[in-house]
């Protein structure tokens, strides 16, 4: 399953390098959000197409076409078919796929591919998270003050976190796709994703990814986070704790 | 001296590509900040030596080995090796080569390439600017309440600006580099740069992209600002004005 899977998830994410050539501004009839959800569909539906030819009829979890409520069965897929869409839709290159499988909740497998950069994280539980099919063994920081944090753009909140982190941290990044953010995070690029506000389309995969490599999913409280906590750290092990006391402290 | 300087461009580009699959931590004798400068260096010195065979000999403004002053002939080279050093040395995408032509401290040629994405953004004075050889006609939100902001990451600044904008633009970006932040904001990728502490290694590619593709440099009052200029908006014409009005408001 999981080198099948691989390939049709590089297949869509051709197919997504094919469509950034073409000016979505044509179908730009009620705004830039319409472009983002059709975007989002046509991935959505070709992706899908793709899965239940391969491994027939299982349930998902998707952000589009009704498909965002938890499903019942225990096994689904989780997907985001564009993570970054404001991103794609404009033409800049952070984006990608992020797709997960999933059993009792718990990501069994997690791939985020970038295309434009030609970054595939992929992961299976277990076996340790992959770039490009080389192990990660991610170069982390070991200080906070060296650290290089990654956030999301939730209006009304992040530029407080970043005030909080800002003098506390090396540097802080807000790249647009929470995906990729976490797959940053598990191969050592960055040092931590605070996710303020994440579906689990957004972070099933990046979660599983960070997991495999070494990191950690908490809650702010510093209790164990899973996919469907839209509050949560992600972050390298040496400065967990660190952050969490900073998190915690604040959030009182 | 256009596509033979496109072709040097290239070379050192693909360079980094290799150079990003061999581990830095080897050297990392002194911390990450060594790592950053040693790998600026290097690729500085490749640089100019390509530019010193093909061109002769130039004056070069740069970061690195005392070239960080203004340079007394009227025609240099302004020369940023890695641009996102920092995102490079951790094996994130989004770093870039920088270099201009500038003549009487007005660029005549920008280059701005991102290796990882595979990003050419080049242009002439009055000739346009191009993505990969293809003309940029940008794309550009007319309104600032569907605009794309990037900033830099300036440590006591970021958050107050941050602050300011969040509620009036759609999404606030922090990649990690004044040079493809610029490049983006040319291309119709986002719609601003507002540069808080720049130097001019960092933006005068940028900033000749930006004029070429119809954008404005200005000062937060307004006026036109250079090269030189640390503080400056590169911003789409549509939202200039209304973007000039809250920082030059908020900066009395």
């Amino acid at each position: 399953m999981f080198s099948e899977l691989k390939n049709i998830v590089y297949e869509c994410g051709k197919e997504l390098l094919k469509w950034k050539r073409v000016s979505f501004d044509v179908k730009d009839k009620n705004g830039p959000d319409d472009i983002v959800t059709e975007l989002d569909l046509r991935t959505q539906d070709l992706l899908m197409e793709k899965l239940l030819t391969k491994f027939g009829d299982i349930e998902v979890l998707a952000e589009e076409k009704g498909l965002d409520k938890r499903p019942q069965a225990s096994e689904y897929w989780v997907i985001d078919p564009i993570d970054g869409t404001v991103n794609f839709s404009r033409g800049m290159g952070e984006y990608c796929i992020s797709i997960a499988y999933v059993r009792g909740d718990e990501p069994e497998i997690g791939m985020v591919y970038a295309p434009q950069m030609d970054m595939m994280f992929a992961c299976r539980r277990g076996y340790g998270a992959f770039l490009n099919d080389e192990k990660i063994m991610p170069h982390w920081a070991k200080d906070l003050g060296k650290s290089i944090i990654t956030m999301g753009n939730i209006k009304g909140m992040t530029y407080r976190y970043f005030e909080l982190l800002e003098h506390q941290v090396m540097r802080i990044r807000i790249i647009g796709s929470a995906a990729i953010q976490t797959a940053y995070t598990a191969s050592g690029f960055a040092d931590a994703f605070i996710s303020l506000k994440a579906n689990a389309w957004d972070i099933a995969a990046g979660y599983l990814l960070l997991k495999e490599s070494g990191g950690e999913v908490v809650r702010f409280d510093g209790s164990r986070a899973g996919i469907y906590d839209q509050k949560a750290l992600y972050a390298n092990p040496y400065i967990t704790a660190d952050l969490i006391k900073i998190l915690k402290g604040w959030e009182k």
